[in-house]
């Protein structure tokens, strides 16, 4: 029983490497630093308590805030990937999966396996609480953005075009936030914070 | 409704600002910087559901978890206090509660109260659910300072007598994980990191 509280205190002192990795948005009122993993898996959790009743399914709201906490665990391994950098995408699955093997390993065998699955279960996309996950996911920098008037796509010369076609998987979870994050986008681009598009390099 | 889901992303941009709010320990690999509320919130998020089984009382997980998830949210307006600073305690609940009424009452109605109750409960620490959130918010620092060898105990002239003291409410809640902080602080004594105490000025 000690050895099993061991595993878990080894486990969560592990994770604390999840405030070292920087993700490509910036907190709002600190736009001269990038956030990191932790505090952006704080803000998914929160979201996910308060917007659980967008979702066009019923989910299971305690699950999904369980499944974003844990999210970007992997990442203390494998590295964050940004959303719009379409190489470094290709193997990032195989880099994952190790990463959750090792990580997740180190709990006792049940935790172990649970949230193991948890995460297999965000990145397979398939259940009701996954699809909301990995909405609010994707809609969170897009409400980092637009409280900045854009600062991190213009840092990488994102495009509107580029971001609704990213970002319209919300819309296989929630129909009410896909259209509030269409209208986020077309203010940004009458308002000249984000050009319309197709990005000049495609 | 429209109305509803932007007062709900109102108030979630604006506990964005949990991000620049710092505490008085930090994170074990970066240790020239103090960790901020966010990342706080989510560590004791991930020991909550990690560490529960640990609770002398049975607790209902996915509430400790939202607890945990809020319970620093009052910080925006009162800023952190420091738990060895005696002084800054003194109106500390005051300025908490003014902090609750302004930032829970920019959420819709119903999730303003339930989010005002649920700090409240937290705040008094009467039930199960409140008290294992209390000794897991107080377990999670000194984990930081084992793991740093002491680093802020160390900066704060802290003792092994007033860690005991300070914590000793972990005991209400979990025997297992005060019996626990009690080994790590006298490990730490015994090997020169934390003095045994008493603090000299007292």
């Amino acid at each position: 029983m000690l050895d099993r509280l061991q595993n878990q205190i080894a486990f969560i002192l592990e994770i604390d490497k999840m405030k070292t990795i920087l993700r490509q948005n910036v907190p709002i009122t600190e736009p001269h630093r990038q956030e990191n993993d932790a505090e952006h898996s704080w803000h998914l959790a929160m979201m996910a308590l308060l917007l659980a009743e967008h979702a066009d399914e019923p989910v299971d709201v305690a699950r999904v805030v369980s499944m974003v906490l844990i999210h970007d665990v992997v990442e203390i391994d494998a590295g964050d990937t940004f959303i719009y950098d379409d190489k470094a995408q290709q193997d990032q699955v195989e880099r994952e999966n190790k990463a959750a093997d090792r990580l997740f390993g180190m709990l006792p065998a049940d935790q172990a396996s649970y949230y193991r699955a948890l995460w297999d279960e965000f990145e397979a996309r398939v259940t009701a609480d996954a699809r909301f996950a990995r909405a609010i996911d994707r809609l969170q920098p897009v409400l980092l953005n637009v409280a900045t008037k854009g600062l991190r796509w213009r840092v990488h010369g994102v495009t509107a075009d580029r971001v609704l076609a990213r970002n319209k998987v919300i819309g296989d979870s929630s129909e009410k936030l896909w259209d509030y994050l269409q209208g986020l986008v077309a203010r940004m681009v009458s308002e000249g914070y984000l050009p319309a598009g197709p990005t000049p390099a495609e």
